[in-house]
């Protein structure tokens, strides 16, 4: 167990959104939810998942919508906890931790903001050890129990509970449909479990290493370093590319922000051209025809002079970036983790092209 | 109290349809649905709003989704008792009797199947006195108390569940987003409310109204005189035109049949050429650049040789056809409904054209 200091969430909120990958929400908004939180008086403490009582309550919570939509409509924080309420209602008993979706700005931050708005911790863990698009795509969904009871809420009156889903693919895409429906943004909370549960399924201690990440950083801009250097001697990886953006194409389409970054590679890199596909967050890496790295792993762009995380929403032409790719969690490396947050599960016929796997995939060469 | 027999049940269907405005559902499918039903043993009975007690628990049910979806994607019937039984389990009681939305071929017959399945009896009377596209356009909703806990259900394991709405119109926009996630179609329960409540938003007798409407076109082609003259010598109401459809234009967009039919007319209607409007249900009748008739007035077309209602999903080039205008209930007229049901409710600039009205409406001239 250890508190979430204003010092600790700066730095989680720079390391969460570095491994969310460009997308899991705007870390600016997030953290300065949680700051104010912290600066009412609140206390927010992280549980290790360990830590957690075998019969303990844990309920996942965040947010759900484009983080496009996000960025323009701010959300007011009482919806994760209407929807954890909506949760506790059907399962007739008071949460006892709350875990995130996923780490990223925006909901590595909705969860501690929830933690310390009820009163319990937040498990040093998460469902993704990243962001990814869409919510059946966690450890939770592939490993777990039932993601039912789950409800959505907005900041108007209206709650919609889940009693039963045919599979968490029908949650996501009901509750999808919902989000839009209900303005592009929703708090969430759904598969409430027993702490015995949380620790087999949870990927754990990402809340605690994007803590590291962002102290690193931080670290590197003082001591004038390179900041690509300190998260990958964190976070391990490669830098794949130091480049320039040269194009971003992005539309908004089914509550999903959607596009491609071109880069162009400057210094040791340059002539050389890579684009990466995103749907929130960052999908594949080409270079020269080739998917050069793929989900599960993290592909992520920061500032290549201050180290600052550049989601899909903020990116824009002529950003400078280091382009690192990060190897993802083991358990999201299982053929059956593959099947759900694979390559071929955003519609790719690329096989999975991780760091440092056996199975025959490249491994890029980098300087990390 | 009264039985509703094989022989009510063809009548109820016929005279529904016809009330239905074009819409309400498929006649044939939901007829099907419950002579199986009673050719398996159940009873069902209609129990007048005035003989229910106070106290009881009512709610009303029945499908929504497309027109054009359900002819297609035949429901299983077992949607709108998953969706009656969430609500239950949420009141916390048992519910005494069920509602129908409104009067189609459809929706009467999804209520009475779901009162012969749990063995309580359907209330005779609906929330529309015919059909309207969307769910807060009910008298319960525009009269009535809070239209929660509302609950869809699908033919799978989905059951979504509305603990809390902003507004009907709020749960009308999320439960038909979240339908259309479903595959277009869901079971649909709402606004439980108390035997004495019910007395006073129902729209009374239109079961009866139905049945009787079914049995004097049953009757007109045994005789082998007109039916449109039997339909108006029960409902009121006028014959525009008799013609012939020569276009049908027809997109199915956000869950919603949308359209225009084009009638020119025949024999002593020669020369004349109108067009209606219809979104799943008639909205607005033009003839010569002027709407001559309006939701929530009743625009509805039947064969002019049987009788047969002619619904939007099944009316097609070439069909000759009587266009009835049949008065709406009184209680759909006043100022607070034509905010929710008029012409300006849907985007029309015209104020409403009502039959009989003193509003100044012109009263078209019929021969009925």
């Amino acid at each position: 167990m250890w508190e979430v200091t204003e010092d600790a969430l700066e730095a989680i909120a720079t390391g969460a959104a570095i491994l969310g990958s460009g997308g899991g929400g705007n870390p600016y908004i997030g953290r300065l939810r949680v700051r104010e939180l912290l600066r009412s008086g609140a206390s927010i403490r992280a549980v290790k998942p360990s830590e957690l009582a075998d019969d303990a309550l844990v309920v996942v919570c965040g947010a759900m919508g484009s983080p496009v939509v996000n960025f323009e409509k701010l959300p007011s924080g009482d919806e994760e906890v209407a929807a954890l309420r909506a949760v506790e209602d059907l399962v007739g008993r008071p949460v006892d931790a709350v875990a995130p979706f996923e780490m990223g700005g925006g909901n590595s931050m909705a969860a501690m903001a929830v933690a310390g708005r009820i009163g319990v911790p937040v498990v040093d863990g998460d469902g993704m050890g990243r962001a990814f698009p869409e919510l059946h795509m966690t450890s939770y969904a592939i490993y777990g129990g039932a993601c039912f009871p789950a409800a959505i809420a907005d900041e108007r009156q209206n709650r919609v509970v889940f009693t039963s889903v045919d599979s968490p693919q029908w949650l996501e895409r009901i509750a999808r449909a919902a989000t839009i429906a209900m303005g592009g943004h929703t708090g969430v909370a759904s598969t409430p479990m027993s702490g015995a549960a949380c620790k087999e399924v949870v990927l754990p201690d990402t809340l605690s290493l994007a803590r590291r990440i962002g102290a690193a950083v931080e670290e590197s801009v003082r001591s004038k370093s390179e900041p690509a250097r300190a998260v990958l001697a964190v976070a391990g990886g490669v830098r794949y590319l130091r480049g320039k953006v040269v194009d971003v194409e992005r539309r908004n389409t089914r509550g999903f922000a959607r596009g491609t970054l071109t880069l162009e590679g400057i210094g040791d890199d340059r002539g050389r051209t890579i684009r990466i596909d995103f749907q929130n967050e960052n999908l594949v890496l080409w270079e020269e025809g080739g998917a050069r790295a793929t989900v599960p792993d993290l592909i992520t762009l920061i500032s290549s002079d201050r180290g600052e995380p550049l989601t899909t929403e903020v990116v824009s032409y002529g950003c400078r970036a280091d382009v690192l790719v990060l190897p993802c969690a083991p358990l999201m490396r299982t053929p059956r983790a593959l099947a759900v947050v694979g390559p071929q599960a955003f519609g790719y016929d690329s096989p999975p092209v991780l760091i440092g796997s056996d199975q025959g995939v490249e491994v890029p060469q980098g300087d990390g």
